[in-house]
């Protein structure tokens, strides 16, 4: 499948990685490619530079946002909950029409400190605001609920007996995305919230999730719903 | 151990009871008890009315707010989230200087229908404002996660393999609310997520919970962090 990822830090790598490496067309979509490339740093979690994983990945390719997202028949928001809006204006409603796009952007404010507050929550979502900007697409929330390593391999940690959470307007998106959930990373429990407004919900799990990092010291954790 | 439960409903009769059969000398705090016996109506939850339940349970005695919090060496607040913080008020921080307050109160608001919002979060917490009432008390945020079955039995889901959580200032307090919470109602994995402010995170779950109650449709399940 022809899919593009929005986003190229380590939520973004991490999914092309695997996507590409089950045999999927991969577009990376940033705002920048040229100054992407260029960059010879670390990311922020010391991960190696995108140039570098690109060259590893010769197979994933880099685009604008516009050109990832008409590359791609499904469309995954990675980017960084501040410019996750701006990033799907940049990629085009019109190139997200009648797709589904998956949004995993969380509206983390880092600028006082840790842990983060929410730039949105309560009476509206990043997620609702996604679908808004990109009113065409089939927006499905997914996958912000754990840290980039779980997304793709919920396996690793206690065999997978944990749960993931989908929510969007588009009943049909949604259940192709819970299947591609289990098909393409093992997802085994997945629990169907309702309409994008669910968002509020698993984004306002953020600020537990973030103290639970925070108290246990590391963030290979998620929650199972017991019931 | 005097304890104090403030707050008629549900979660207030629930606790209630369950001190009273442990051998505790409980008493409910409310803020008009000859109001409070006078009602003959079913509780919210269809449960019988608190004159009813006083009958059935005639060691539980029945206050004022301020009455309870004289009485309890420990206090509960079960009030509703929208009148905690005058309840608190009403109990009068001097009657609880230096004891252990137990905040299970959620700031939600159903004004709006189903799932409800939040009146106070991201910034703030109603488990702060708790504790700026009553400065003197050492409030220990917990079981604010969970329905009032499950609070004080947590082994009839699961066999208990899930959950809980405390925060507060006094660390103490907060051990021996954790202690207690293993002894009296079988809790078993309990984290300590910090201070006060770490309700934030617990509160802002809730309105995760509302929606998992509507997509399960029964309020019996909680999270288990699976770490």
């Amino acid at each position: 499948m022809k899919i593009a990822v929005l986003g190229t830090a380590i939520v973004g790598k991490t999914l092309a990685e695997k996507l590409s490496a089950l045999g999927h067309d991969v577009m990376i979509g940033t705002r920048d490619p040229a100054a992407s490339r260029a960059r010879t740093a670390p990311d922020t979690f010391g991960g190696p530079p995108l140039s570098a994983f690109l060259t590893e990945h010769p197979r994933v390719a880099l685009g604008t946002l516009a050109e990832a997202a008409r590359h791609g028949e499904l469309v995954i928001n990675a980017t960084s909950g501040a410019g996750a809006v701006e990033a799907i204006q940049q990629a085009g409603p019109a190139n997200l029409e009648g797709k589904v796009l998956i949004d995993i952007s969380n509206p983390l404010d880092f600028s006082r400190g840790m842990p983060p507050s929410l730039t949105v929550c309560n009476d509206d979502s990043l997620g609702e605001q996604v679908q808004r900007a990109a009113p065409g697409a089939k927006v499905v929330k997914t996958l912000n609920t754990v840290n980039a390593y779980l997304m793709v391999a919920p396996g690793i940690l206690a065999g997978g007996d944990h749960t993931m959470f989908v929510c969007g307007d588009d009943a049909a998106a949604k259940a192709t995305v819970t299947g591609l959930l289990r098909e393409w990373f093992g997802w085994r429990d997945v629990i169907d919230l309702g309409g994008i407004s669910m968002s509020r919900g698993t984004e306002m799990y953020l600020p537990l999730w973030a103290r639970l990092y925070g108290a246990l010291q590391n963030p290979m954790f998620t929650i199972k719903v017991v019931r």
